[in-house]
């Protein structure tokens, strides 16, 4: 067997091992979303998995399966549900899915949980799915879980980003299929982005509230918010040193490894 | 770009063209459990994903990914949840998934969807999410998507069963884990099979009826319900084959391609 | 007062020293569904509980209320939604019923419960019903209720349906308002059986696949998916005294009476 | 075959003849509930589906099966459920079963239905019901059908009520298990009254709220909550014949027969 | 700051104060809705707000938030849905915020709790939402909350409506934007009433039964039920006083101040 | 009657004709929630109402009652759930809430609805009530409300928050208690505000994740998160202008008023 970090690619006996050493598992919480004509529909899935596994490595934990289906994209930060492909739960749909997960890994002995997410929308479902886990597993007699709740991207230095934007960081929101996400991608699945494709379109000038129904032009036609020219491996690789340091120093101090 | 069957490494204009071309899009559903000691976690993610892939080429068809996290598992199919990394969503929740997921489907212009089960107990939960997922879409105007619904292995040759049970299929619900599954497995990922760790605690003796609690030893420990011995890949192949020309030969029937 | 073993004829005294003695408590899921030209709506109502009342007999019990209507009707093994009569409950409406009972069951002290399945779609509902209501009991603090769950047609000898079918056993699922279901009719309400009525337009011939939406000409137009020829109420004997025996045998065994 | 009010007693060819004619579908809503010492534990599924037979047959109609499962029962209106044997449901759980198979009736068809209750507390939840049911059959594009919704017992001439209680009627809340229910009871199945059990601890002096948890004594011991003393089948007759009378008035006038 | 018997008013550590003296907390219960062409929206708001304030001054206690949108307004007791400005939840819904407002309550220590309901259609979804409230906090280990719960307007003396209406009470639910309401809100909120615009279309005259869809002309085209003419401020103080005078009894009583 | 621009403040007829002027609709949203020891718990009822009273003057609009119970509070953004007062809804009950009045006033006639959000957390399960509301809208045949869905605190410009804040803005989720609504309060409530109370635990160093369970220590003791101190009517005033006249441009450009 391989010695793998993926909890799927374990067997029951292994894993029963890993929970046994109180390992940290980490769950990423990814979606199927339309990131820009440049890049798959996998980008939220690929990132924040890649990640996990990076900072699993580094503290002896492993990854639970990655929740493919994510939270419904709005049009501020993903593009809005109707670009072809953004195939999405609703938020009581997610929720669940992350309560019942977090309940499951709980009953099996799981008591070091890192919930990163990798899809802007997901952070508040995914609160309330976690809020929801951990009250049914303090019925369930089940109260000592630690569990630890983040977006992978809040964890750059601002040197990293200064290097990045020269002229000034736009902004979590906006940096959807943009330069953070497409310089991750051509880290780790270079496959995947097809530099030539890179819209010109943006970025997004959106106002400060949602409209529905959505009007035509409110989002960029290419479904990229801001810019992903100048998009490099390099750049995506100064962004995965940030966050694969910076969360396993915060998995180390939350979990005393 | 890859050229790829898998809808995840896609992006936003390629799915698009291919709704627009109207071909089959595949949905797997797996989930996350225990296969024994001599296998992982995934199979049940694994095997509807190498199926689903094969016939998708066949077919002109794409996949969208695969579900890891499905219905519970019940001791006389697949051990039961006790099971050190079972993990596994309320019925519930899981029928919720589905019903999102097609609906998302159907509103980006899929009319031909094909869910392919790879977890035993999926079954009705699928069934009841297709449903849902069917009533959301007519009350949003859609009423032209044609479904398939399916459990892989159903879709094996009597010939295929004889050879590889010289003695008698023992069925479906004990084949947990055991010759057919392993032998496909030694097919796809090989090094996520070790024949070295299969048990001969088997084959499970199960009563008629579920009985809860679940009494002390009624699952083999091992959580193989029957007999793996004497897998192979060759054996998968056979299987594999059956299942792909049988289900592409459906697909292409009731789809008329 | 009648002495009843139906828990509806008795009072709430006796129910009460009933539940003090720990008596076993049986419940029936039924269902309203067509069972063919020949046959009432009520087969999966009159049966289990049937098998109910006499198993109960036999080990001291009770048989709580049928419920009445139950999950929906699939093609391949009911005729599916389509026939006028079949009436039905969303699969979470119906596992909610199946929790509520049990929950209330529980609570009152009720601590040996037998779910009795007379209808083959509502077996998965009716396992997440009792996974939820043990679930829900749990968190009352009662998690010493013993539970068995069944469907009674399971309980019959190889030797009973090798003389029922002497050109072998079609399989439970085609046996919708066929051979079987129709002797016990014959046996228990002949008054709701019109032999003539009897179609010759099966046996259903089905694909290994659901199809959405239902196509013309995929279920037999009668509703009867096998043979109904040569029901007899002797042979409703032969099945009867089989589901009775090896149900109060497997309940004796596991209760330990 | 029988020829029956019941529709559960109707094969699915005769009920589609009926639906075609346009008959009136009568639901009855019922309950498992404690009904004092001296009656059984189904005076709430007995009786409206006496009074639903004999509306029936008055109007060429048909009776659908009694839910023999409702809301739960209060302690000021039916004792509570601390009685043993008072099975019930959640109010989301009976507002859905009624939605189910309100929603199921249309799409086979029936336009004329009248919702028929038997337990006081399954009121409101039913009104739920009805309109969820009637909200998705709008969705699902049926707006024609007509609906009643009713508890039998507000079917009864005054001059009934002061025949019955000379000294004055306590109200229908009061009502339970006592005189009215008993002599209906007493006409309907007098073999599951035991008039030599009728307690005299009664008449229940309830305050005008409730109390969480329910206090020792609040409610009368036996269960019954006002005087079910002079009960008879006589009176029970009288009863019988303004709700039916009443009724059927009522849904001739409403559905024009 | 004000020294409020409005939480909303309190700081919290003012609120932590009040909870740790263990005085009552009273939650009244509105909604939004039509009541005639004299009165304002707010009526179901103002009423049971202004009795729970008064209360709450005479037993030392707090009035949380009242909730502004209640359970669906029925023609008989209120006009029904179909009256501009009545604004309604699904039951469920109305339920579920009385659960989680409970709950949460009773988290941070409150144990006297007094559920004053205001809105005639909220009394039973107001009952489940006490009930699931309770039952979560029990899981969560709280067992020992006392609640009441109550309509305000049951806390009235005989003399007082033998006052109010000479030729004889018409009962509560015709009551509706009628006598009793109007009073009250002519001592409350006078700038809300114009006395001009009462209508004089009602009493309706309703069946024993509810109609769907609502027949033309079932409601009086006002919206008022019964006679609100002759309403004063003068009555509103008699029915203010018994309101309070009676409910601060029974909280004295209960609660043991 | 009073002229007010209070929804709950019109009769029916009124709220009718203003509804056929097809007026905007505004929707607070708020929520009881500590706001540190010098304001009450009121402050994110009394902002978005103070808000929308005077964009509705502006507009010619009207405001449905707030909703005073929202989303659960979050310890990074709101000080947790563990501060007494706080008292909140599982994100599935908001958006119900949320679903149903917008469904019910869409029914009603508003075609022209914005929803104010004035409490951080009620952001992400408001757009999902948002979604849910006009879904079911669309299924009822409506499909062409205008809605816009807004944060209140949007709504300022770069100016005034370099003058409120002359070290810079120290950013929206750490300004709960702190100058922004305490100005506020300032300006509407004066009275709710005790200045002589404001703390100086804070400003919050929270880090780029969220702890369960929520460590001692984690939230500053008082509940404010950031800086009170400086707070002024006269600062309010500020922000009140920036927030009425801003939404007001956006209101008046989206409904081409």
């Amino acid at each position: 067997m391989v010695d793998s970090v993926l909890m799927a690619e374990l067997t029951w006996p292994e894993f029963a091992a890993k929970v046994k050493e109180n390992v940290p598992v980490l769950l990423p919480l990814g979606t199927t979303e339309q990131h820009g004509p440049h890049m798959s529909l996998n980008v939220d899935v690929v990132l924040p998995t890649g990640v996990c596994e990076r900072v699993a490595r580094n503290v002896g934990g492993i990854v639970a399966p990655t929740i493919p289906y994510g939270y419904k994209s709005m049009p501020r930060s993903g593009g809005g549900e109707a670009f072809p492909g953004t195939t999405s739960l609703d938020a009581n749909t997610f929720s669940l899915v992350v309560r019942d997960v977090i309940r499951s890994l709980g009953h099996h002995g799981v008591r070091r949980l890192v919930v990163v997410n990798g899809h802007f929308e997901n952070s508040w479902p995914a609160v309330e799915g976690v809020d929801l886990g951990l009250r049914e597993l303090r019925r369930d007699g089940i109260a000592d879980m630690q569990l630890m709740r983040l977006e992978y991207w809040d964890f750059v230095r601002r040197e990293t980003l200064d290097r990045l934007f020269p002229d000034g960081f736009p902004g979590t929101e906006l940096e959807h299929a943009s330069l953070l996400e497409t310089s991750l991608m051509l880290l780790l699945r270079p496959d995947l982005v097809d530099m030539s494709k890179i819209p010109s379109d943006g970025p997004a000038k959106f106002p400060t509230y949602d409209k529905f129904p959505i009007p035509d032009g409110f989002v960029p036609a290419s479904g990229v918010l801001a810019r992903a020219q100048g998009s490099t491996a390099e750049k995506g690789q100064w962004l995965m040193d940030d966050h694969v340091e910076l969360i396993t120093k915060a998995v180390r101090i939350e979990f005393g490894l």
